[in-house]
């Protein structure tokens, strides 16, 4: 049988949890060994460590505690790899919890990639989406209209840094907050928030960990936060190895994610099964020093895309120097003003951005100054034709994204937008 | 019998051609009329007008003069479109001329945007590459160990702006220019190079277009050089109709594009076979204020793809801000270091970036600093296996690319790096 | 959460299963009811009622008692389901018991389609392989070289007959069997083997449901056994509805099945969680008078395939006339001495013919008298290059699928042949 | 330059065109030669010889003299090419001649797979459908509410047999027709209408040629008119060499063709371009004595099915034994039968079956007596919505196909139905 290395109680909180982890460190102990080769069972809480609800109110997206992201398994000795190999992780498999067969995705004041520059409101938006899982599809009772299969898969694999490489994230990180002061840029260390489940841990070393252990958040060469949607079962993810035994992280499992993921996935909890294998010496031979993947036959790719596109010139017609981020902003405005009229609401197609299986492409970047991204929308996904050109388009009563509690927005209106993230 | 609205004389330079031009002004007249529905054929010359040889040297690279990009059929009147209306632009068929069954790619100073820039020698780089078409397939003496199926494509599709546009988009190019003096980061207006092949032109109207003309390099509003190489047969790209008739300009044939296209894709010269139907008020009704396609059936996708990632940190260890573009080009670095094992030089593995079947997608943006941008390579379309972990890498004996004459070289050498693209 | 209408003890024989039964019946009372749009799970012992183990010696497949197949499911009532109406069965998840993660095929003689006709020892031959389920991948240690990602289908969907079609069916099979006296042909109705596990289950009716009860053997106007390896989860059956409630059993669930499959899948006890809903009048305002199904966007589709023809002439020469079933024959024949060459054994390709992802399409039937079959093995699941023109075939060291144990095959041989099927 | 090996004045019949042939004999001299690895193109004239008009009366299909099928270009010398050897030819492009954008499909009495066995007047039924095209897609002003993207292929490749395979042939065929002596089952050898359209061919040997060459209907172990739809540029197919030099045929291009091919798929006159390699003693050390075929990434996949199945029980209620041509016709009857629905007469949906990207798959051949076979409709296809439980299917206004013109009609009833095939 295989063997279960990580088991979850889910719908407990993280802090219910042994044997998961929130920050990158050499030195957090492992928690089990695999052999190459083997075929393990990982269980994996919400990346949020369980602090969003199943029901139709947002104001548990406001209180969301970013401190203590991402509730990691691990991290896992893989025998006999050391510093300079490489690891290939085949994903073979990815289901949601039994217990729990949903997810969710969000947006909140400062979280995405995509927010309406325009937007007067954009500081107070915060909305959620809740995800049911009908076996191999989901749709949600938050945005009508919609339903895809999944490309279920983790966010986050994840090897340790060494010591060297964890120096070097926080200088160049720190030096980044520090050339732009004034705006959210990067999560630093810190220790509040963090934890690692293990009961047997000495105390200075929990410390050490906490106060100099990297945010999960950004991914970095050890892959982590890596958010690739088509790592699906069937895909092997290279990584590099930095430290003796590799000690491997794995957790934030989505559903269902868009390419560009400008804020939350489906995020669920469940159980992600995966067999590693060494390439000694990968580093040097095959030069992998950034993560790579091979894709999986079994990735749901829906053809047929109306596609939308973007170039780097702001919404206020200022030219900026072959941006693409600024081009994929861009293409997904332009896709999301389409689907408004629709009848949905910013908010929801903010949250479709990120869930939906979209395509979004670097199209050319050689034509200065501007940069072309691609999104596109699947048409097949749609329960109403979204083709252009088949008469006028009908607003239909698409009900809204869970939403603030009255008395939440309120306060939230009344105080600061102090939230960062 | 389908008319052909456009004549090339394939093989003799653009000066020769009537019917073709090289800048976007709302006062150019049409060369042709299209009736909404009714399928048309336009031959194309190549984007550069017939500068490059089928040969092994690359000296014509260095001689490309870019202030006659691109050279486009037309423009077009398309009976009844009006401003404020939505054209579709069906692309029904792209061929290579068959006086003609083979294309070019090529890098050079100052052009590319995945320059390496540790590279001491980027400037004095010109390579090229000519790829024979087999039918629907196509390989290059120059790359050896690549062959892979076409997907033919009009680089450029463009309705003309408006002279209001034409004035926003100088002015905002104009800026961006002034506040970045040093760089090329824009081609502005210039009277130079500038033709309307086109007999009865009265000469101040002439003068005037050559004068204010935009540039034909990035693209815009209008689609124009949008360079998207999945506009193959049975695509569909709907454009904004600035000026009566829409007066639309075809042309820059790719036989095969790079998603990303750092440099040139694979050129050619050929005949676009196409019809266009027009949407009355879409970009009201529609909100289609920017290029939106509709993918093809018939579109080769490689689905198994080794594919390589970059996060937004430079070369040297710097971190920076959600840049897309940086990850792109780390990817694309990654992808090249990788192949260069095979035994390819960088120049080879560079065209291939823009040329191949490759893949590249915008993975996450969210994740503030570290945006992900993935770039996928076929494994198909290797003659030789690619997939990591099977046993050592070893060195091919890839034949170089078609390279600057001894001469030349030294001349470029000695001279400055003046050429600016 | 979802419910599970059967529950089975996996690992455990048939008879220690409530909920299942193996023949189709209009009375057979049903165990559960369904509410259109619900979304349920439903428990599935493999076909044989766990007749096969997971080990190396075949004798199990010499006893496989046939007259118990197929250990089904339900039935169930579907609320509201009237004669006349038509179901839409949704496929929404079909995964393997976790306590059982592995699945069988196997031949033996009169099974299966493809026997050799020139084979002397085709009636001696039994063999089985047992597949190793790795997440959504499966490999066998019997059949060592290939690897594929499943397409995990229920092999058995069915509606009840009404009394005239089961009598309907019972009179045009006894027809045939009576035409054809000498050869298996058809499994008629007989009380030997059959059960209905429920407990409360008149015993007159009982037996009147064991001696008319048609045999799930061969596929019919309900479905029933049909074998659509593309029915996984994504998909819809269609199903006519002949008794009120339709009656819906379900069952025979398979990792993976070919085209085709002329002998048994990879058979695996599982949990089926499907949708149904209920098209009024379908048959008559749809005309489905026969199963009709929609593909899934999931199913894993390998596209490059080495693809073999067959004809209608038989392999001594004599043409037949526009016999797709020989043509089929000749295209595995020719499959399977190609793979042969590479070291497999006759009873380890047969076995791949009917568990791996092959496709088997209808090429031509108008030109007589030569319909054409073809047969494509996907290069891609095989871990050596079956490309043919790279050099010389080399056998490899394959090793030998489950055989008889050696008493067995010589008591075998010593006896007759008189297993029926 | 690719040189054109023969040249064909399209619009022409057959009879003014040199280097075209219709019969398969090991003595026809070749007319002109290819070495291996070069790249030819041959032109080739439909496969009636330019029998059928592009005009809406269907009169020239009653009048379709059969015995001069089919009308093929070549036989090529394959330098080097020898008994024993296997030739891979590559197809690199199939394009319809650029002053016929046209192709036809028809039925007739006694020419179909699928006539329905019910129908009194099936033997009155003639009927034409024009296909035009439009650069990579057709669409017919026979058969509206259908357009679709080509799958451009020649229907037959041959290499010549072998004077004792030729033998075997001629045996093997009459014995068939002769043990069914009252219906057309296959085409034997017959002078008239035979042509070899070379001008210098001993007259001895031209009627000796004549009176023995195998007719071109059926596909053999050369492969000939075999009528795979899949064998689109980009694929490669194998074939035996059974004399020095193969002697390679080609014609009988397809613009498209559904799987089965029941009727004339669109045929079309056009330009092949091909490359041909040879793998020496390839029949024995591949031991591919019959057709196989790698397919291409090129080939338009429409995934989206609504799929019809069919077992082998007669359209009276008969059942039949494991009979895939019958489990076909009722899968096709099936979807015929549903497509009627929509407006269309049984002429148009007959021809539908033979032209449309229909992909027919043999889905389980062990299950005896129920062979089961699909038909699967792409959904994107049509015009109109084709998925079942969306309401009340309303029939439309879909035009007649080209039909009898009346005079004809009544004449051709009067008559007997003579016309053989």
């Amino acid at each position: 049988m295989v063997p279960t290395l990580v088991k979850i109680d889910f719908g407990k909180p993280a802090s219910a949890q042994k044997g998961i982890h929130n920050r990158f460190h050499p030195d957090i102990p492992v928690v089990a060994s695999i052999e190459p080769g083997q075929i393990v069972k990982v269980e994996c809480i919400d990346y949020s460590g369980g602090q969003v609800g199943n029901n139709d109110c947002a104001d548990d997206i406001l209180d969301l505690d970013h401190s203590t992201d991402h509730a990691l398994s691990g991290p896992f000795n893989i025998v006999g790899a050391e510093p300079g190999d490489t690891l290939a992780v085949e994903v073979l498999d990815v289901q949601p919890s039994t217990e729990q067969p949903w997810g969710y995705s969000y947006i909140a004041p400062g979280v995405g990639s995509i927010d309406d520059p325009n937007d007067q409101d954009a500081d107070k938006r915060a909305a959620k989406s809740i995800w049911d899982f009908h076996g191999s599809s989901t749709s949600s009772r938050h945005i009508p209209g919609v339903e895809f299969q999944s490309r279920a898969h983790p966010g986050v694999l994840a090897t340790a840094p060494s010591a060297e490489l964890l120096a070097a994230w926080t200088k160049r990180e720190c030096e980044l907050v520090n050339n732009c002061p004034h705006t959210f840029v990067a999560p630093l260390p810190e220790a509040v928030g963090a934890f690692v489940n293990q009961d047997d841990l000495p105390e200075e070393l929990r410390q050490r960990i906490y106060r100099e252990g990297a945010r999960t958040g950004p991914s970095r060469e050890t892959a982590g936060n890596i958010d690739v949607g088509s790592l699906v079962a069937g895909s092997t993810m290279y990584l590099p190895v930095f430290v003796p035994g590799a000690k491997l992280s794995v957790g934030d499992l989505h559903f269902s994610e868009a390419d560009g993921e400008p804020t939350a996935a489906i995020e669920m909890a469940g159980i992600l099964t995966m067999t590693v294998s060494v390439i000694k010496r990968g580093v040097k031979e095959l030069g992998f020093t950034s993560p790579v993947y091979m894709t999986s036959p079994r990735e749901v790719i829906y053809r047929k895309q109306l596609t939308f596109t973007g170039i780097c010139v702001s919404p206020n017609g200022v030219q900026h120097f072959s941006d693409a981020t600024l081009a994929y902003q861009n293409a997904c405005w332009s896709a999301m003003r389409y689907l408004m009229k629709f009848g949905y609401s910013w908010e929801q197609v903010y949250m479709l951005m990120a869930t939906a299986p979209l395509e979004s492409r670097v199209i050319a970047t050689a034509n200065k100054p501007n940069t072309v991204v691609s999104l596109g929308l699947p048409v097949e996904i749609f329960k109403f034709d979204i083709m252009p050109g088949n008469g006028p388009i009908v607003a239909r009563d698409l009900r809204k994204p869970a939403a603030l509690s009255p008395a939440r927005l309120a306060a939230f209106l009344a105080g600061s937008s102090a939230n960062g993230h």
